[in-house]
């Protein structure tokens, strides 16, 4: 019996990814030497770097003028360099729309470096919905926010127009949907959801944007340095980088992302119609601002859970626990997570609900 | 055939160690879910982390006091993150020696962020020895130097006396040898050479030498962070994390790093009595620095080298290839290599003296 994965990250990943990634540690490239034993500058990972870039422009149909990196530190290094990179040394200004704990650990981090416009927030009602009809002062260096939110099972379905620079936090569903790269300027992405394991760090960065703040930015955290050394700049986190190219390749053969947004469709549908019709749960997010890639739900009151928790356990389901902050349930959907895994959690519902009914 | 892997870095890792990670990609632990897709707050992660720091303070015998963190961005990260932490904001002052490519790239980072007195530089002789005799000024907020040169095939050998904090960049030497932790307040290492894939660095830091800066530090790059959070301030690079530990689990097993120290001093004898020996090489750095780690050595003037690299090659040897900044061949004989390597790298070169002598 194969388990049913809805960890919320790190995540599922493709079979036939980790069947490729678990031989690679043996031999790679029929080299006769492990992936993660030979140098980063070797011509058979060089191709690899490569092609992880390549397939991220193609999927994307990322344009002209932008770089592509995989860096290391997460999110939260991220987090950093997007005010060193972006706010103007003096009197350095920003915009964030504040939907949840890591759009407001980014902001924490803006605070240090400069002064933060807090545009929107729906911390009133414990980030259940997302905040719209804001206005984005027109002196901000840039305005950020985060298009997905894991913990709370909230999405941007459409983004703010921005009269200056837009960047977003994609960690938790880049790839998952269609995405028009050339209205962003700087875009940043965990690996460790849609995209492969944790240790690497997506960023898809307008070349013309950087350069201009006047800081002194230290090497690691100036984007310009990676740009000019091709992610190279320092031995890049190998293997992660080694499996988001596989898992990449592995949504081009299936169809890109035109195929799996369908698939991520059909999924959130089944998940979201039992939770609404499901007398015993009820979503905790607001249903325009729903996540296709994380669906929060919590028992009604009331309701004792010990049997369901045993039942899906019996099924094979594993990472439904809500995170403390929600409690509950959170069904991660993340691409590679089949909709025959959404059925059967569905299933359990529905037998819960018959039985505890 | 085995390779016989003589890489700078990422480097050989043990073949037990590579099966073992090999299968974990596939099921670790027997939760039926690859080691890479379950969340890194699970208690089967969260115990591989507390391994991994375990076998650190046991194979280094670290004293009470230190803090073990597993990061992300390798040595180039904390060239940033050791200033930002221990140079003080006002008048910030550090001493750094300059031994080669890396020392000098640690002190263009503190540079940017105090001021720097170098103290020694074997730059003079490109990098071919260690400067011995100098002096720190008392009034240093630190003392940063680089264990063991790479590219150089320098290493230091005793550590100087310092009138304030302590510093070591050991990415290339660390578990080489012994370690008197006691003696640095701060140590830091990229897991690829000695410990572990690329992707996961490694700091051992004294608690209480931080927090007194009076800068305002960025979260990601504060070490009192990531130990408030036992090393999971974010995803930490949970395959690189799980691999180190499998490593130092090995290195334990075979006896640690006494052991080791033995087989290094062997390996490192074989291969230096024939550099010295054989008429058709030179080793580059001075005798009394050389390093246990990297031998590098030149053809002498004249003599061609196509038939002796068709003979390694031939050999099963692969990544002898000295670096653009040295020329010729090094030989990197991390923890992981065999005797045997160093023998049979030792008989290509009698051989190719001796048919083209």
């Amino acid at each position: 019996m194969k388990k049913h994965n809805f960890s919320a990250g790190p995540c599922i990943l493709p079979p036939e990814v980790l069947r490729q990634a678990s031989q690679a540690v043996l031999d790679f490239d029929g080299l006769e030497l492990s992936l993660i034993e030979i140098s980063h500058r070797s011509k058979n990972f060089v191709a690899v770097m490569e092609k992880a870039q390549e397939l991220v422009r193609e999927l994307l149909k990322v344009p002209e003028g932008y770089s592509i990196l995989f860096l290391q530190g997460g999110a939260s290094l991220e987090f950093v360099m997007v005010p060193y990179n972006l706010m103007k040394n003096e009197n350095g200004r920003a915009a964030y729309l504040d939907t949840g704990t890591w759009a407001s650990n980014a902001i924490k981090e803006a605070q240090r470096i400069g002064q933060v416009d807090i545009v929107g927030s729906s911390k009133d009602k414990n980030y259940n919905y997302i905040p719209k009809g804001f206005s984005i002062p027109g002196e901000a260096d840039y305005f950020h926010c985060t298009s997905n939110n894991t913990i709370f099972g909230t999405q941007i379905k459409e983004f703010p127009e921005t009269p200056g620079l837009m960047v977003c936090d994609m960690s938790s569903d880049i790839f998952s949907k269609p995405l028009d790269v050339s209205k962003f300027d700087l875009i940043y992405a965990g690996a460790q959801k849609n995209m492969g394991p944790a240790g690497a760090t997506l960023v898809i960065v307008k070349d013309e944007i950087l350069g201009k703040t006047g800081r002194n930015i230290p090497a690691y955290l100036d984007y310009t340095t990676h740009i000019s050394k091709e992610s190279m700049f320092n031995t890049p986190p190998v293997f992660s980088v080694y499996v988001s190219m596989l898992t990449l390749q592995w949504l081009k053969d299936n169809g890109g992302v035109e195929w799996i947004t369908e698939v991520n469709k059909q999924k959130a549908e089944v998940m979201y119609n039992e939770i609404d019709r499901n007398s015993l749960f009820t979503g905790t997010a607001e249903k325009e601002d729903r996540s296709s890639m994380n669906a929060c739900f919590l028992p009604v009151n009331g309701v004792k859970t010990e049997a369901f928790d045993a039942m899906w356990k019996e099924a094979g389901i594993s990472g439904i626990n809500g995170h403390r902050s929600v409690g509950g349930y959170r069904a991660s959907m993340y691409n590679a997570l089949p909709l025959e895994s959404v059925k059967t959690l569905v299933d359990v519902m529905k037998e819960f609900e018959r039985t505890n009914g």
